[in-house]
């Protein structure tokens, strides 16, 4: 093992995956502070992830590993990984290329509850059409 | 069914609880934008929460209803309830009283990735033995 591939074996030795193998991994934009997206990781998502310095989860629809914007080129350049204190969620501290959401939204959190209604409070910046051409990025 | 009830009600029907019944829930202080910690939350949880106006969790390790602060005192006033995309993960922008951690730091995601070693990068702002004096809040 090289001294790089060690070093990732034991950041991934202080995370507890669950049962199916998978941390829950919130995304936010490292500057602003804004809450992007929640997602999953499994091992290799945290192994690509470290290695290659942006943010790569596991897709629990698509079943395999997803390198945040490979399609959509929203990509997520990885600033920190941080480890909460049962070691079981992982927060990323990314810098957000373009938007986070699916929808062509900066975030996937644009849903308020006010004055007893879901409310939309972000219009989308990209227009999802222009953001997946051929397949799902999610 | 009373109007607030009836509202309540309508607020729980976008979001998506998964096969246990649950969803992840995560708390952020509303004006500083740091990340508190990840719970979950079950319908029970989010119906309290809108209630009483503080966010409440389903403990999984205790298996029931968790009134954040009810035993430490570091109640987090909810200022807005907001749902992703998916409507399978919810934000909670809190106004924490104290710290949010059971290790008495402010917010649980005190270890970084840093060096290759995981750094603890939060000092803990009260004693936990202050916070629990007799029984385990989390």
């Amino acid at each position: 093992m090289t001294e790089v591939t060690d070093s990732i074996e034991r950041a991934l030795g202080e995370i507890k995956f669950g049962p199916d193998g998978l941390v829950p991994a919130i995304a936010q934009q490292h500057d602003t502070g804004e809450i992007l997206m929640m997602a999953w990781m499994n091992r290799d998502a945290v192994r690509a992830s470290l290695t290659e310095g942006r943010a790569c989860y596991w897709s629990r629809s698509r079943a395999k590993l997803w390198r945040k914007g490979e399609i959509s080129g929203q990509v997520q350049h990885l600033r920190e990984l941080r480890l909460d204190c049962d070691g079981d969620t992982v927060l990323l501290l990314v810098d957000q290329q373009g938007v986070a959401c699916h929808t062509g939204r900066r975030s996937c959190f644009f849903r308020a509850w006010r004055n007893n209604a879901w409310a939309v409070i972000a219009a989308p910046q990209i227009s999802p059409e222009n953001l997946y051409p051929a397949a799902l990025d999610r």
